[in-house]
């Protein structure tokens, strides 16, 4: 029964992120045998100040 | 000192949220033996676009 | 829908986390209107030496 | 840059985890458009004492 | 490659998280021989009525 | 009361983690305000078998 929770930059469609669930859900249940019904998927979608990586927040990259 | 995190539809009042936490943290208490005050509970809370179980966006259910 | 995730130090035995389980089920079917067969909880368990409140670790409260 | 933070019941193989990260990154890449150095995945393992549905411990399940 | 979760009350100011990014993000290079590059770091805020100490909302105390 | 949740490979020392509890504690509160008895921060360890970026678990890195 695994619990699927993605952090990811908000701006995603509704389309990507049921495109995304659909697969990530059928990798899960094709890879590891989980049962379909039981599988659930978060988005946790943050800002561009909320969201750093190298230490540096995403909204002040490329500037 | 447990740590609460319960991600969940986005659309549940302040009142629940109330209930939610005391109830939580007194069974944290009662059961675990956990400091009341060291008890922490948060919601992250989710639209329908975010959240799928089985594969599916909560959106589309019942669609 | 909601998915709980309780971080605690370890050493909770099994008796202690299924009444955990249970009531904060009860709490959420009954506070919250969540279905029953929806709701996840799962502890993460961690160490002395992987919890820190006030900036110091576990392991070094009380010496 | 999405964060994949994956709970399931400990037991799958490392076989079972490269395929789920590859598939789920895949994902991630053809369906959201993010870039594919910038993915993590993280498996977080418990035990069926640790992990509940519909209030019932994994472990108490099919007694 | 840490990945660093962040739950906090909302209302912090992008310069705020600037630097707290660059100070976690410091600290476990330097600590824990972490490589640059591959920290991630991601706030997630709540509200007041989202969060809870001692079985009790934010919002709610101080009344 | 900012919660601080570090995802990262297994293998760090208990001073490694004591230096970095310390410094993060210490950011939060000079940088955000936050009261420092009320910041956690917690260590969820994993094995290279459950750790990916790129799609690659840590475990098949340089080989």
């Amino acid at each position: 029964m695994p619990l699927v929770q993605i952090t990811m930059l908000e701006g995603r469609s509704a389309e990507q992120k049921r495109k995304l669930a659909q697969r990530i859900t059928d990798a899960l249940v094709e890879e590891a045998g989980a049962r379909r019904e039981a599988i659930v998927v978060a988005f946790h979608e943050v800002s561009k100040e909320s969201y750093a990586s190298g230490g540096v927040l995403m909204a002040d990259k490329g500037k």
